[in-house]
């Protein structure tokens, strides 16, 4: 792709993008235990990826190794979490504070990885007017109204399948961007929009199926 | 791969068995919805994946539909959920109750998709004692014994990374056999030992990254 500066800008592969989050854990570890360079060899070792896979991926962040020292740990951290994201917040709503959405607003783990839910969206008036975490819970309706003053674009998606595609297409009228998935359902959005599916449930189903594969052999 | 019985049985292919929860999802809307079949043209339709990749990823379970009229929904249901296993309860401990643990442990949704955490570890003497959702939460130490007595064969991962690979270490030597990783490090278990990776952090960045692209353009 090409940038308005119209500087080529090589688009990262998701395997690699992946991986990185992997890369900074394990720099974080050996940070704990007081070093203070890693090679690419001791954290293959770390990690159990190949060291030529770690250093090509890395080539694609800002940081560059010294000869036998490795990266320097703190220089390798501070980029890492600059490129994936995390030093900054980016704004979001929550639509839909049942289980799992309760359960995400309750959750303080995000903000340190640079999601910040600003306000949670149900129809439920047991929840409307209440807070969860901080977190207030508006009624779906002032969602519209919401997003111009808050200027969010990322919407996590915690609603029942039978509401999914509805409340998307509403995330989407309303300006959000980014629509990040934990609901079974496949949702269709414009093209322009980025969509990130979790769905612990798929995880599940792959987990168990692979456990019982072990268990009869 | 051959069972004892001698029967070959085809390993189903990851990507299908992580689109096979959509198709469930699919299914259940249009069952919500009144309908009594859904033919691979009308579900492709519904979540936007090819026709042929349905029907190629349905020959994998028990089902076969009917020309024109294509799959009984209701059957279509049941064979899915039981060939994705969340018609069994599968018992699982959780291993560190932080924000994310905790959080977990009140998403009663998992229940509902065959997977029933019946205990969780901690050190943290404050939540040692005490139970979230009706879950005990047991001192670290007394997993090698309590698991003797529940017989559970999954472990949930929500440390700290600085103990992930030691506490899974110490599962898998209690007898866990699959570890549903939520941490962002990258554990090493035994080649028998089932991993699935869930790293909410690891999907952030890619959000993240995907997010930028389309705002730079």
């Amino acid at each position: 792709m090409t940038t308005r500066s119209g500087k080529n800008i090589e688009k990262i592969p998701e395997p690699t993008l992946r991986r990185l989050p992997w890369y900074l854990s394990g720099a974080k570890l050996m940070r704990e235990r007081g070093e203070r360079y890693i090679s690419s060899t001791r954290l293959s070792e770390q990690i159990n990826i190949d060291a030529s896979q770690i250093a090509k991926d890395l080539s694609f962040v800002n940081i560059s190794g010294r000869t036998r020292v490795g990266y320097e740990i703190d220089s390798l951290i501070r980029v890492l979490e600059d490129f994936l994201g995390f030093t900054r917040l980016h704004k979001a709503y929550l639509f839909g504070v049942g289980s799992l959405g309760g359960a995400l607003l309750r959750d303080s783990g995000l903000a340190q990885f640079g999601l910040e839910i600003v306000g949670a969206f149900d129809v439920n008036p047991e929840l409307v007017g209440t807070s969860i975490n901080g977190i207030p819970i508006y009624h779906t309706d002032e969602f519209t109204e919401r997003i111009r003053q808050d200027g969010v674009c990322i919407g996590v998606l915690t609603v029942p399948i039978s509401i999914a595609q509805e409340v998307t297409d509403r995330m989407v009228d309303g300006g959000i961007r980014a629509v990040w998935n934990f609901t079974p359902f496949r949702i269709r959005v414009p093209e322009h929009i980025v969509v990130q599916n979790t769905s612990l449930y798929a995880h599940l189903a792959v987990m168990f199926n692979r456990l019982n594969e072990t268990l009869k052999k």
